[in-house]
């Protein structure tokens, strides 16, 4: 079977306007036979982390040799760079203000390069749309074969975003919210590992503080082991612990959005 | 000409999250070739009665073979079942719950199997997100031309959702609206056929009756008919009979959403 | 490299409802090879200028050959026509209402026909969504290689949409706000060759007037040449001037939406 080279996209542009459409015009002009994949184009505009996050979680699921385009560019125009990171088994195309490189570092970094060659972009390079003009039609020719190095020079000094890590105690861990999905649902920077640390399993009860708040959950196995509305912890789809309400809306019931501190108490099953 | 196999997407997931494009990672991993079209994303959470209306409106102009992927599903994790489901023209992948079988029933169902062997998913299963886990590779498999009765054995007790049928009379239909689309239009359950059995045509004035508002409707062949801002019956595209505004919503102008009674009162032309 | 045929759509149906679906079914089922890219599907409703602007801003960056598809449509069913109209570089196909003629005439206008022949539509063409059962079985057949002079006679008379063009005098412009993009920039219908005739180059600073508020702005090579949260001129990536906030919404900032009058007056540098 002949395999399409794949190209994801991700960016803060909406679907309402034809921007995403202007890139994929470009891409496929060069390279007919890619197969685009949208991540996603709803990132809170200019939320550079929100990208890097949602990059990070989809991209592991993607083949070997795919090509991620991840536009998220505030500084647009000025002297951020434009750059091709190569990691163990993919591609990144994007600017060089961190929201490539979640995702880019945990797969293992080869090189990077800064996009210079004019050769690869299009030939009028507008003021405000480098996603169209410069990222689109790079990541076309690398996903075509060309190699990133025709591109532009080796960089060694990538902007790096830094992620809070959880702080762990021996009964407590310290977190945040680093994400709120469209259900509502609450994702911690607390991973399974930590709570494997702390020797807390599925079925346990936790105390969880936030704010002024404190609330027994259980960690559950499925949403569906506690009421509809009523909350619960469980670890999602990314092996980070989330808080979610059965059928119901976890951020919207709490008050809580990303960025939030939570503390969570390990306690006796007697408690409860 | 090569026709690529077609697995068609349908969820509550929203467009903000990787969430689809994580399922057609895993799906174009499986099956390169793989042409992937999203029905819908924008399902009302949870709401397993829109996700099945809008698969079984869509499903009749896909070609034959198509596998549709539709999941709302909040009893993830818990007892229900992931089936699929074989019909006279299409598989169906998803859970049981009922979302699959307004579509799979009008077509005709052959076989239906619970999705059972290993071999078919990814190596770790989440708790929360069977649609990548689960859904995705089994859809991908069976679109790849791996019979269904290799997933797992096969059922005959599927849940399959109720859904309100209009009550006519000699004069009168009590009806449900059953839909509102994007645009605000009214979509109730009563068919072009119950009209056919009252001897309703377009052209006709028909007396409308929902909660205490009275209004007295033409069966119209274009929205264009009435002036802008105006209400109409029409005949929609999905057959069944829509209550609209020319160039407005009626959803917002009456105040109605799902769930809500309407009755239509046969009148002789002579009143109006 | 074969080269698939490629089918943009763009629409006012939002991404709710599986009427997206059902056009891109309906293309598949005639031209399997299809490469479908949507343009967009948030078009304000019955918005038929925004339509227009959007596909004249995306058209150009795809390929020679393309089949746009375009249905703002609030006049389905009545006398407004079905019509085709081939470019020197790209077919379209949508209403007679304008949507499609921005676009068209910037190409170059060789043919226009009306839809007529229904061997090349869907056997049942409902009331309500000839996108679904004429627009795109006919786009399909076209991309596929069927003559557009197949599809019904030649027409000369079609409906152009008036687009406001700005005033120029020695030391202004009056302009009007045309799009307003999901940033919140406000894009208006002055050109970047508007500016070059009146002498103005970035880095100027002009005085911009719209209702009562006066604003003193730099046109700027990047957004980030002001302040976060600063206002600023940029000529934009359809090259009209656009009034923007760094890492803000301009729209929200100054209220300000499509329509909306702005007067821009020349000031000696020395002014600041």
């Amino acid at each position: 079977m002949f395999r399409r080279p794949i190209i994801t996209l991700l960016s803060d542009f909406g679907l309402k306007d034809s921007y995403v459409a202007e890139m994929k015009a470009v891409i496929l002009s060069i390279l007919p036979d890619a197969q685009i994949v949208d991540i996603s184009h709803e990132v809170r505009k200019f939320d550079v982390r929100m990208g890097a996050f949602l990059l990070a979680r989809a991209a592991p699921f993607f083949p070997r040799g795919t090509v991620h385009v991840a536009i998220v560019d505030p500084g647009v125009g000025t002297t951020r760079r434009p750059i091709i990171v190569e990691t163990e088994r993919s591609f990144y195309v994007g600017p060089d203000n961190g929201i490539l490189m979640l995702s880019a570092r945990r797969e293992g970094i080869r090189h990077a390069y800064v996009i210079e060659n004019e050769k690869y972009m299009l030939k009028n390079i507008s003021r405000t749309f480098h996603g169209r003009d410069i990222f689109a039609p790079v990541a076309a020719h690398i996903a075509a074969g060309i190699p990133p190095s025709e591109m532009g020079s080796e960089v060694h000094d990538l902007v790096t975003p830094s992620f809070t890590e959880p702080k762990l105690s021996e009964n407590s861990v310290e977190g945040e919210i680093i994400h709120v999905d469209d259900f509502g649902n609450l994702v911690t920077n607390i991973t399974e590992n930590d709570l494997r640390i702390l020797g807390i399993t599925e079925g346990n009860h936790l105390l969880f503080e936030f704010g002024r708040k404190r609330l027994l959950l259980k960690i559950c196995k499925a949403y569906g082991e506690v009421q509809v509305g009523a909350p619960l912890a469980i670890i999602g789809s990314c092996n980070l612990l989330e808080i979610s309400v059965n059928q119901g809306n976890a951020s919207k019931l709490f008050g809580l959005d990303v960025g939030a501190k939570i503390v969570m108490y390990k306690i006796g099953k007697e408690t409860r």
